[in-house]
């Protein structure tokens, strides 16, 4: 069966995440109901990461294996066009060998959070960021952030729900940066921790904030405690950005 | 009665327009009714720009008379807290002399239009972009749309309900630029015609499909004749950006 990778984007709003559950709609089934409309046959989609209620995706990466070669052009639009008017988009499909998958090959994966620091709500972001009131000091949160670069015990950004069999894992980069009123926290690993990222932003926010010392965000990663972390960030905020492949 | 300028966001897609309407909701009537939560007495919005249907605001000027002094930040505060959950935000509130008229004493309006120029549906930024799916020359665009400046008639952009005494604007600049798969059509004057933003975006699009030619354009503007107008873009995409006062 032709296997197709697939670059879908998402707003993450009217889902209940990526995975299909039986709570409500998700990602997952309105891609797989898309590949039956278009092939009459059920269809499974794998994607690099399993992105929860209400998070978005600029680049998730997935592949789907369809009973015949439609070319990536069609696959692309058919699948566009059955999803309507879902908003999920395939940006492109690209035919691969079964040797690809979009979940265990994948080496790398990147998120971005976006706050949006002012005092007035939002309209226009409403639902696509978080909006913090107090001023946040990006310098300073871009600073303590890099001592969760490594390979660490992550247990304190790790969701009391997390099924991953181990919380170690290695944070390759994280930054944090403004553009005028919006702050992006952006980092990269080969996995995530369930929550990791909600995780780490929350608490980098009470650095921007000032109520958190860079000693203090060291001090909740080195408790491996989940009562150290701060509050979670909202899902509002956070974007699956890219998955790399070797 | 204390005057206060005011710096408005507002997502344009539930409303009628900025203007006050019978058949849905205005923007002007959000503010207005926080305006009286707030104060206890109806108070009238007034505007740099009547937005249409599903047109947004980065910072929209208005002002407003409120029958005490509150102070600015509460004036903002106040008003933000009693819009919710309409999408429609004070960015900031100002003390005015009388003198000061949002509409009247504006001396320039800039407008952005955006479009996303690719084949996959908008899912972010549905609602809040014009889709176009053949391939765009923004700098095709931006050279031709040079002719639209200075004093013209521009009966050809106008539409036919506009009220506007004359036809005759002066277009101070516009310039077309590409960000990614991003178009940004970005014009400034003293004051525009009903829909002549929408008109520039819709015929500047033919030129960018390369159905016009830099010339067809300008003999749109010598036509003085609104059949001569592409379609006209949808509200989706347009912001008014930006008013100046001397």
């Amino acid at each position: 069966m032709p296997r197709y990778k697939l670059t879908v984007e998402y707003h993450g709003g009217p889902f209940v995440g990526w995975q299909r559950q039986d709570n409500g709609l998700s990602v997952q089934a309105v891609l797989e109901d898309a590949a039956r409309a278009l092939c009459g046959a059920p269809a499974t989609a794998h994607a690099a990461g399993r992105t929860d209620a209400g998070v978005h995706a600029f680049a998730m990466a997935a592949h789907i294996d369809l009973p015949k070669d439609y070319g990536e052009d069609v696959v692309r639009d058919a699948l566009n066009h059955h999803m309507k008017p879902r908003p999920v988009a395939v940006l492109s499909a690209e035919a691969r060998t079964d040797d690809f998958h979009a979940r265990f090959s994948c080496v790398r994966r990147a998120y971005e959070y976006r706050i949006v620091n002012r005092r007035p709500p939002l309209t226009l972001e409403a639902g696509l960021a978080w909006r913090v009131a107090e001023p946040l000091d990006a310098a300073a949160m871009h600073q303590a952030a890099q001592t969760l670069v490594g390979r660490h015990d992550f247990t304190t950004f790790r969701a009391s729900a997390c099924q991953a069999d181990s919380p170690v894992k290695t944070l390759e980069e994280i930054s944090v940066t403004r553009a005028g009123e919006t702050v992006f926290i952006r980092c990269a690993a080969r996995s995530f921790l369930h929550h990791q990222v909600r995780s780490f932003a929350g608490s980098l926010v009470e650095v921007g904030r000032g109520k958190w010392r860079a000693a203090d965000l060291k001090a909740a990663l080195e408790a491996r405690d989940r009562k150290a972390c701060a509050p979670v960030a909202p899902p509002d905020g956070l974007y699956f950005l890219r998955a790399d492949y070797a």
